[in-house]
């Protein structure tokens, strides 16, 4: 028996042999793969808002793959290795899955493609698509909204938001009835918006022709982007030195506003509606009136057709937390002279700023809503328009010429209708969101007060944000080390990689972004370890004076 | 024992009375859910290019599945039924896999999300993403492209090429150089393109601006829209009563053109690059020149920064075959004078027209192109631009604000590029793609010569375009019949959906897709059941004169 085994072995060497060669070859050749991917990517890959000059191969980042939060990053050092990061910018804002949600979307994905693929949506229903839209209607569009578009990203979402907020302005005003009415359409075609400056919806035309110039617009960007829009100097709130402030735009520093900034108890005060009773009140609403008045022609009629924001916070323009007694009153200044009003939610809704329409924070509601990113639980491409019956009833009529003819070939794809409604009823179900207070749909306070205090303390910090899913960041800078183009964070969150934290700046503001069920834990080591970093880093090279502009 | 047994049942029958119950009320919650679909969908809903008071609740299609080509469509009749239909539409042009291929996705799509979910693009890499971009390299922009950016859909994917362009336009003009001329950078703000007249490129304002007016650009859809470009009414081929023939715009109708219009012997002699030397050809060149010539200003300069073009085929403006001598000189025209010139390929890429880029029927190669439906099999949204090597030397420089700011959230999403790996991979390797001729990258013919031939031979057919997997039958119609508005179609299409074929018409052109890996007998099947209604609706109601326009 030992003879016959021991033969075998002899006979068999062979195929052993082959098969050792076979598994150290396929482990070699994905060795060599992860560690040319790098010098490939720099080759080959166009990443977007992205200066390639600045990105040399060993700052390109290998993510093998990820868990819930946490990129798994292969390294190389003295040997290979695969180490864990905090995705901080949770990917770009989308992120919302903790590892176990992942794990039920996986297998959702799986099951969607098997059953449907992708299946047409115009004149058809089918499960995901009709489960999506009734959600939203019943969460983020509660008592407003009557009517879901689908499209696949901010942008497209905001460009379909625009068309209904212009048919609905013309067919208010009448213009629908007398399209031979020449000189009424041309007076149409020079439609503006109203935007707060620093806003951000998107880098298809339409949506950057409704924001202020700005980095993203620029002549260099798009030479057809002239901004078709009057654009406003908002009101801003942060905390700084430990107290939350308000601070005025420099237009509305008059004697009338009396304080050039006022301070607030509490976020929470900030956030009260019995605020509308206040002066400054009355002064945002005096300001806005005599703005919307000097836009209007000899004849009286208003260019205006829309009014879009970001409700209380503009992301990409710098994290900026916009005073939201001051973005109500807009809201209600243009609601009472039928100018429709859009919300642009692609970064705040669903549960980013802790609510799951952030229109609860601002105590009003919009005729037109745009939704994305978190919408699918951060997995896969989808956007949704919502809108009221009133605007969806301009479109309707005796021709296919006046339906809106937009649309995108994936629209309400079934796979990612699904992961949207599994997000969604994962997020606002308090056995799976251990984040939930109760039996609302309100997130408890995920970043500790006390740290973001502190923080706010420390001489290299300008100001902190921190709301929602969301720790915003500002680093004390000058001159070009402030706005978007500056390198001013770079050494600080290289440091912070090290640590196991992947960030990424919007120039001189840092910023952690965590998901809707992501623990308190998590969050304070995080926020504890960004700060050790940006003490070290101010003690060490003197952050907030000495880093050098590359 | 038996008694024992009897026992058991009888304490047990609760359990099972139970179990009944909840089986049954399942199967009646679903069935009534399947019931009540259409009312929901057409309550809550909003179809993109749908006019909903055209779209009764009886008319909406329950799409309960998709296996491969066909739905599984559910149905109320006497009693519940689900039916196939064959998804002519390829919904909406985006459909590619097979059945086999469908649940080879599926398991990917499972894999990708479990694996990574979404990741974050810019600075990264991972190896669905790097190896997408070196697939589309070594194929779709094999000899020219040497960088892929990604976005979500062809409109931005459009909106990206046009930015490129521009850039290089710029960058070739010595703008850039010189941003401090303030009239220099005036005159650039009126950029146009070159574009043909039918062409389609997306809904966002920027695709829009590219195109020349049309139902999708009109006052109505979206006030801002002006038509940025130079629009040339391109000559047009198709199989018109059995013969392969050329259409002439009425601008080239003059003597130089000698002919009206010209008959090929066969579909592969429109294709023949032995045409360049013709005096068509000569007569194109001049054309082409002159209306250059024409759009420069007093100084001599040229504002056109760009060409976009659908090679060979126009597909929304009513799947209307090019003339690809015509484009190929105007290619070589543009280049010649450092016009950058982009293909959208949205729809034509990815072996919708039997070849992998359709650039390959052009027989030449643009500067930029874009790529998007069929690129992920048609499951899941993804779009990428190509560009060469020059375009992007065009964003390189000293500061972030020279870098193309330009993104999407999902940008380079895990899933899409996994889908999109996996579906070219399946599309060319001869051993999963039996329609390949031979080692080729080439489809054979799908659509039955024979029966093409005799369905442009009946007098309701005004032409028919077969090419890879589109069949486009134009049906003769006149007046208010014609156009994208047209009802003309509908009576012969809710007929086609009894026989099992989901067609949707674009005005008076209705058509039928299949994927690269469809089986020349389904298609035939298919064209055969198009061709019999054709025939019994010209006998019964009179296709070509007596249906009423609603």
């Amino acid at each position: 028996m030992s003879d016959d085994l021991i033969n075998w072995f002899d006979k068999s060497q062979a195929v052993f042999t082959s098969l050792k060669e076979i598994m150290f070859s396929t482990f070699t050749e994905r060795m060599q793969r992860l560690h040319d991917m790098p010098k490939k990517a720099c080759n080959i890959l166009w990443w977007p808002f992205t200066q390639h000059k600045f990105v040399p191969q060993e700052n390109v980042t290998v993510i093998d793959s990820r868990c819930g939060e946490n990129f798994a990053v292969h390294k190389v050092q003295s040997f290979d290795l695969i180490s864990q990061q905090f995705d901080a910018c949770a990917s770009w804002w989308t992120q919302g899955p903790d590892a176990s949600l992942q794990i039920e979307l996986a297998r959702d994905m799986g099951y969607t493609a098997a059953r449907y693929g992708h299946v047409m949506f115009p004149e058809n229903v089918y499960e995901p698509a009709l489960e999506l839209a009734e959600l939203l209607l019943e969460g983020v569009g509660k008592e407003w909204a009557s009517r879901v578009y689908f499209s696949d990203n901010g942008s497209t979402a905001v460009e379909i938001a625009l068309k209904m907020a212009f048919r609905k302005f013309l067919f208010d005003n009448e213009v629908l009835l007398d399209l031979t009415n020449a000189s009424m359409v041309e007076r149409c075609i020079d439609l503006k918006v109203i935007a707060l400056r620093g806003s951000y919806h998107g880098d298809t035309l339409g949506a950057m022709e409704a924001q202020a110039p700005s980095p993203y617009t620029g002549f260099l960007q798009q030479p057809w982007y002239k901004g078709r829009g009057l654009f406003l100097d908002p009101p801003t709130v942060c905390m700084h030195n430990g107290l939350w402030k308000l601070y005025l735009p420099v237009k509305m520093q008059t004697e009338k506003f009396e304080l050039e900034y006022v301070s607030f108890s509490s976020r929470d005060e900030i956030f009260k509606s019995n605020r509308d009773g206040s002066g400054l009140a009355g002064c945002y609403r005096s300001f806005i009136s005599q703005e919307l008045l000097l836009n209007r022609d000899s004849s009286g009629f208003s260019h205006i057709a829309a009014l879009i924001i970001e409700p209380v916070i503009q992301a990409a323009g710098g994290m900026q937390m916009v005073d939201p007694l001051f973005q109500r009153i807009l809201v209600r200044e243009c609601q009472s002279r039928k100018i429709p009003v859009i919300f642009d939610e692609v970064f705040t809704g669903f549960w980013r700023l802790g609510t799951e329409s952030s229109a609860e924070l601002l105590c009003c509601q919009p005729d037109i809503s745009c939704f994305a990113k978190l919408m699918t639980g951060g997995i896969i491409p989808l956007a949704a328009t919502l809108a009221s019956d009133a605007v969806f009833k301009a479109f309707v009529g005796d021709s296919k010429l006046k339906a809106l003819l937009h649309g995108h070939s994936y629209s309400a794809h079934a796979m990612g209708c699904m992961a949207a409604v599994k997000s969604i009823k994962w997020f606002k179900d308090c056995t799976t969101n251990v984040n939930l207070i109760g039996e609302s749909r309100l997130l408890q306070e995920l970043w500790d007060s006390e740290l973001v205090c502190q923080i706010s303390l420390h001489p290299a910090v300008h100001r902190v944000v921190a709301l929602g899913t969301l720790c915003a960041i500002e680093l004390q800078a000058e001159g070009s080390n402030v706005g978007y183009a500056s390198m001013y964070a770079s050494s600080l969150l290289k440091k912070l990689r090290e640590d196991g934290i992947y960030m990424r700046p919007l120039g001189n503001v840092i910023y952690v972004m965590c998901g809707p069920c992501t623990s308190t834990q998590v969050c304070r080591s995080i926020l504890e370890k960004i700060f050790a970093a940006i003490q070290e880093s101010s003690q060490v090279s003197g952050l907030a004076t000495c880093v050098v502009e590359k």
